[in-house]
């Protein structure tokens, strides 16, 4: 089986990828030693999917757990839900000896975690992602949060999980758009660090369920390797995983939550950064073509939906982090494959690249 | 000036006490670099007295601050309390390159800290206390967190300050009662590891609102060589400084919230913790007397108020987090300055030290 490990020290793991793994996760989560008792944290869409095949495995492998379900949707990474959940982990009788797991997509194990993070001042977790998003990213390099009015992901703490099993045969429950937005940070990894994946890609048929395990552990591995080296966001390395994400946040920031899914936002933000690094670092026009088609074979929007105002989109964006100290840090590609953090774009730089996505592709 | 150095590798920090030194924490705190801008976190209580000090002198050496002023007490440690500063933190337009300084007590800072531990994944943060409490336990060490209404601190992170300014000359503005519940902590350190200090303490004017900086500092220094020793509280070690605590925070639960200060409560748990390890670790009467004194030379209340029942504050207590896996580990006293963490106390034991505390002393 494709395993990642991820080192960071004394807060090392493993990422395991599998198909069928669910069904045995119990043992695998057994072997850690993480705690005498756990939490699983789940949404009302997986858990009726999932849940039950979960508990048992835990069951089985010896392991007491209690189950707590929330509403799916990016509403659910608030205070409000946090603090129900650390009172109802409180009230099922957990404490520092207990541990949580994760069951569900990206806002399920941003939140799980964030509680994790914070119950008893930072508990063992363990993330079990099921989607695709939650799986080649999000699951692996301990970023935990919620959003607040003002904007998203503002609140959190890194946390590492203690392992993340990924069972791709879980996607298959994904409706086909959920399934398919998950491919725009599948084409992101590819852009900034892979240019080979970008030709198996477009010989991947973006109806079949099936992903190859291998090309989730690959996907990963990119993730590993740059959480590896700046773990904290602070040297850098990490903010080329924000490459499409600046103008793609302020897009899907623009609109009510879950009008755009997070990857469809990303998918535009791809296509604004790709026309900036046409701009402003050289790009080929057969590389950004590598990469803009793929969007296409996903069938990920790359026109801008009609109603968002680019000054909206901008405002949206001033409020995001990526901004530092005023200064505009923007991920560019100077080549498929080849991403750098660049300070040359400018506020009219992107005005332009967010009319473009006006354009027909 | 006294100065107490905490080693905990990249997270290690200076503790500095001095008199005047609030008006020149301007200078030490730009010297640590820590941000681009500050937010300064403080109470309703604190802000009145020394808000437009710390400000001037943030001012003069540079540092843009906003102000944010809470109401006083316990009850905004609390889930509502965080979501509204961080609201007001990206308001005031704070990012990731922002820093949070705590000006106040005990609820302050844990407040803050959690505030800083949290914002945009954790920015830096700087302690000033306010009261004797703050100065000599909470403000190091670096447990920040919030109460659920299940429990207190039972959400929270580790994050160590970067900096903590002790200036005893503040805690003149403190009316004597919350002067003297302080004392609480400065005997429980002199009990668990400074048997000489005892001596000292009785030699102080507990009216006389001048303390002296060498003995914060010795209690500082006896927390920071816990702390090293047991950063995250999973050695044991630092579980000593929880002397007096387990009963103590049974009885602040039992009542509604500030009926008792915490030190008032703790005074309690001393007692009866001191009860207890004459009858499980044969502490000697003259030994137990050393500290009980000095609880009634401070006016420290030592007899449980009548209309608390035993089975309450036993309930209270299942809550606590100091049972570990459904064992009850209980520090107890060897001797003055000697504590160790004990196995040995049972359910009964506990009840009879609740209804001992009902006697006079």
């Amino acid at each position: 089986m494709p395993l990642v490990h991820v080192d960071l020290a004394e807060r090392s793991y493993d990422v395991v990828v599998e198909n069928g793994i669910l069904s045995q996760a119990g043992e695998k989560i057994a072997a850690l030693r993480a705690g005498a008792k756990a939490a699983v944290i789940s949404d009302q869409n997986v858990d009726p999917h999932h849940g039950d095949a979960l508990a048992a495995s835990l069951k089985s492998a010896g392991i007491e757990a209690s189950r707590h379900v929330i509403p799916a949707g990016e509403a659910s990474k608030s205070f409000a839900q946090v603090s129900s959940l650390h009172s109802e982990l409180a009230q099922a009788r957990h404490d520092r000896s207990s541990f949580v797991i994760a069951l569900g997509g990206g806002v399920v194990g941003d939140l799980a975690g964030f509680v994790a993070a914070t119950f008893y001042r930072g508990v063992p977790f363990v993330q079990i992602p099921t989607t695709i998003v939650a799986q080649v990213d999000s699951s692996v390099g301990g970023k935990t949060g919620i959003n607040l009015p003002e904007g998203k992901n503002l609140v959190g703490s890194f946390h590492q999980p203690r392992l993340v099993l990924v069972d791709p045969e879980v996607l298959r429950t994904l409706p086909s758009r959920e399934f398919r937005e998950g491919f725009a940070e599948v084409i992101k990894h590819a852009a900034i660090r892979d240019a080979s994946m970008l030709d198996e890609l477009a010989q991947l048929d973006p109806d079949s369920p099936d992903v190859p395990a291998d090309l989730i552990a690959r996907n990963i591995a990119i993730k590993a390797r740059i959480v590896e080296e700046d773990e904290r966001e602070t040297a850098g390395t990490r903010a080329l995983l924000n490459f499409g994400h600046t103008i793609g946040h302020g897009i899907e920031a623009a609109l009510p939550y879950g009008e755009l899914l997070h990857g469809e936002a990303i998918s535009l933000g791809l296509r604004a950064a790709i026309h900036l690094s046409k701009k402003r670092s050289n790009l080929a026009e057969n590389g950004a073509q590598s990469v803009l088609q793929l969007l296409k074979h996903f069938r990920l929007p790359v026109v801008l939906p009609e109603k968002i105002g680019s000054d909206t989109v901008l405002q949206r964006l001033s409020r995001d982090k990526k901004f530092n100290a005023g200064a505009i840090r923007f991920v560019l590609l100077k080549g498929p494959g080849d991403a750098f953090l660049s300070e040359s774009v400018t506020q009219d730089d992107l005005t332009e690249a967010i009319e473009h996505l006006r354009e027909a592709l």
